[in-house]
């Protein structure tokens, strides 16, 4: 571990475009806490790895996402094996004069470990946590699982032990040379937002959409 | 391979909701091609993946991405080591009456296998495709790649052979005795817009951003 750099080593201290690299514990909260989908991956025994979408939510220095008991993948997790956590959001579009400066406005999190399962009474506050960052509001109105259905679910826990995070953000930043060009440059914004919530056709009573969705909003940066 | 099924191998082929998988190619392509940044994965020899994000585009059945000569990771991918890439679009939320069967909306496609270096003419070819996929209309403007700004690229090539595809869409599935809970249940779609174009502070020129980005959109399903 780098004094200074809590999480760093020398698997995830960034390597390029250091001015990239904002190593503050504060900047990985916030990556974490702003995505809803983390891409998760595995390794078979061949060396061949796996990389799967899950829904996650941060629970201080750790990372809580859940899977089913079905799932190879999932149970591979839940023995230990070695993975990968990645949360990237896609802020929008970097038009330098030319191709190669060209990149993309991004916030990106990477964590490196091995989970362990979470059980007992902490299994359904994880559960409640993961709600809460995805549905505020919901644990509340929502059925609780049963205990069959926390039978077939697998909850997991990656520390931030071993942790980075990159920011790219600001202008192109193009060499002298390329700003002669006359050439436009500059960024394009990409925005996430809620529309409005559509009833499911089952609906059995007259019930309208709880108020608590209205206050969801994807954050800006 | 199954037959009637291009692309789905024992490894690939869906173990668990099979209702979400579909299983043709044009939802494949058509998800890669909504796409704009994937997560690429590959592992070190003491079986720990790394998980990063990159641009990519589709060119018909393969995936061209690139990175840097100077990445490890990059390095090991052009050498042939087992990768997944995966994209994930993520939709909305799915609101069931209890916890357990709620969900999202999302359109996830998985490709599994090795990369190939592109070279030559056709790196170049490789890069307009990407220019074009990320910034449609920029190729035309923008300043090409130099000799010394392609050697530091590596460009990489994904055969489609090995994919499977995911989409999560519809209602919430409720069993019959939840449906019957006073609890509404439904969706909230999740959307992306592009936002106006903002000048680089370093404009030389009285240059206006380009008419092509008015026209990019994110593809709404």
């Amino acid at each position: 571990m780098t004094p200074g750099r809590p999480g760093s080593t020398p698997r995830t201290r960034l390597r390029r475009i250091p001015d990239k690299a904002v190593h503050e514990r504060a900047v990985l909260h916030a990556v974490l806490d702003a995505g809803l989908v983390a891409h998760v991956s595995v390794a078979d025994s061949g060396g061949q790895p796996y990389v799967l979408p899950v829904a996650y939510a941060r629970d201080g220095e750790r990372v809580l996402f859940h899977g089913s008991t079905g799932s190879r993948l999932f149970r591979s997790l839940a023995g230990g094996a070695p993975t990968c956590l990645t949360v990237t959001l896609l802020d929008g579009m970097v038009l330098a004069r030319s191709v190669f400066e060209s990149s993309m406005h991004y916030r990106s999190a990477m964590v490196l470990g091995s989970c362990t399962p979470v059980r007992g009474a902490a299994k359904l506050a994880a559960l409640e946590l993961i709600t809460h960052h995805l549905l505020p509001g919901r644990w509340v109105d929502a059925r609780h699982p049963s205990k069959k259905e926390l039978a077939a679910t697998i909850v997991l826990a990656l520390p931030l032990d071993e942790a980075s995070v990159k920011v790219s953000d600001g202008p192109p930043d193009d060499p002298d040379e390329d700003v002669a060009l006359p050439v436009w440059a500059g960024t394009v914004p990409l925005h996430e937002a809620f529309g409005e919530p559509v009833d499911a056709p089952d609906l059995r009573y007259p019930l309208r959409a709880p108020d608590y969705i209205r206050g969801w909003t994807r954050a800006a940066r």
